[in-house]
């Protein structure tokens, strides 16, 4: 990593705090319990990953500040819900989140369930106050932002997840898997950047596309990796779990060192992909070797 | 009830059970399991008092059919997702709803937790792809139905309600509590009616306001007479639940003969609300009278 990569990304990181604590109800407003919670699950740590590929596309377009921050927290707003609810009893069942008790842990599982709901709607209220492009753009990145959330998406991507539990799925599967479940809310975040910026040529969405999609993967494949070789004190979550829990995993289909292969393959991908936007792609350009390179 | 009322609400609510069909991913579609129980969620059952609301509201200025078919099905996805999670054994731990087995038993928990999840972004994906009305009325209704959905409305009212289960409110806290819990919801499918009309003026507004508190409230008193007075099978719910979980009630609060006659209190004042809106107001009364009327 280079200096002025790392000043940008704290840059953004403390930028994404202050934007997210701001956009959320104060902790002394009522109901308090629910409000404390939401700010818990949200607020004081994460790596930011889609706040900082928002913004990285959003470089690509000189997009609006505003429009930019209102959408980094609405991604976050999202992925931090799904944090929320995948740790619950009823899906991973994990205690240890960011370092952290998880949300049912630390609270209750009823407030859970409702710290999720609540910050799924708050992202869209935030979203959708853009009011520095034009309403039709802001439609737009809403249309977005709904669907890569829901069972085309996300939703849908736990839900396979979950009914794989077990059985064997092949190298195919297992990448449709993530496409949704991790994929589509990164892919989201590189477009709802962009699209602050400007209207897409199908070319440009195309090529973001592209892009997102191989870090999309990339993501997931070193996350295995991962699971299967760094602590849980790194990771700041319990480590190994997808073994425990016999989950197909990149490492557990292909094995450990053709799955850095991969990610190391996919990186490159990325940078092939941003290669029609020039030196404005730079942070996306950096932000595909963070993902492949990180080490938590 | 008169003939052409009737005929009315079945035409509405027919075409709310196509809407809501059509907007939804067939049962084929992948993941099937998450999309089969969404649409059991969803279809085939219901009272459907949230489109009706919206489609009588929308009659006061000739509003848009198709905006009107969305924000209809939009609401209609909030409130279904709501009874998912609300029926969660981590909630109010309910098996029966609409006279059928409540998603995680018809399930399982992590299927419900998805389906609410996912109903949730269908329904931001579903309004904002409205394209009749201009994209900033449509920006509006948006923020409209997630401020509705989130902390500061239905969210916050379950959260509120969790935390007074077996402590006494009083009258005043238990109707801040509705107003949020179902009144946010009722608020706001009348407002998203009227707004795919047209854009409101401040006495436009404030008269919505003040007709669809009052029916918001008397729905919740009603509800409250009828957990108190009827059986579970006209309900379609498990009767006597309330009283069971020791929970505040009108009835609890009140008793059953000032409870009834706050109701037609309020059913008068949301009949005066309308006057201004002279005979284009008739089914919004006619609404008020069935909230109040009504036996189940």
């Amino acid at each position: 990593m280079n200096a002025a990569f790392d000043d940008w990304m704290k840059t953004v990181q403390a930028g994404s705090e202050n934007d997210l604590s701001g956009f959320l109800p104060a902790a002394d407003v009522i109901p308090t319990k629910l409000h404390e919670a939401m700010r818990y699950a949200l607020l004081g740590g994460g790596k930011r990953v889609r706040p900082l590929l928002v913004y990285a596309a959003g470089a690509l377009f000189g997009a609006d500040a505003a429009t930019l921050s209102r959408a980094a927290a609405a991604v976050e707003m999202i992925h931090a819900y799904s944090l929320v609810h995948d740790d619950m009893p009823c899906m991973d069942d994990d205690e240890l989140r960011r370092g952290k008790p998880t949300v049912h842990v630390a609270y209750d599982e009823a407030t859970a369930l409702l710290v999720g709901d609540a910050l799924q709607s708050q992202a869209f209220m935030v979203l959708s106050a853009a009011d520095q492009v034009p309403p039709a753009r802001v439609l737009a990145m809403v249309r977005l932002l709904a669907h890569a959330s829901g069972s085309a998406g996300m939703c849908g991507g736990q839900a396979i997840d979950l009914d794989s539990v077990g059985i064997s799925l092949t190298l195919e599967q297992l990448e449709k898997m993530h496409q949704l479940k991790t994929g589509a809310l990164l892919r989201a975040s590189v477009v709802l950047g962009a699209l602050a910026g400007k209207d897409l040529t199908e070319e440009e969405l195309n090529a973001l596309n592209v892009y997102a999609r191989a870090i999309g993967l990339a993501f997931q494949v070193v996350d295995d990796v991962l699971d299967a070789t760094a602590d849980s004190a790194t990771l700041g979550k319990t480590a190994g779990k997808d073994a425990a829990d016999n989950k197909p995993t990149y490492v557990s289909i292909l094995g450990l060192e053709p799955s850095r292969a991969l990610a190391e393959k996919l990186r490159l991908d990325a940078h092939a992909a941003l290669a029609p936007f020039g030196e404005k792609a730079l942070r996306l350009r950096e932000l595909a070797d963070l993902i492949v390179q990180r080490k938590a």
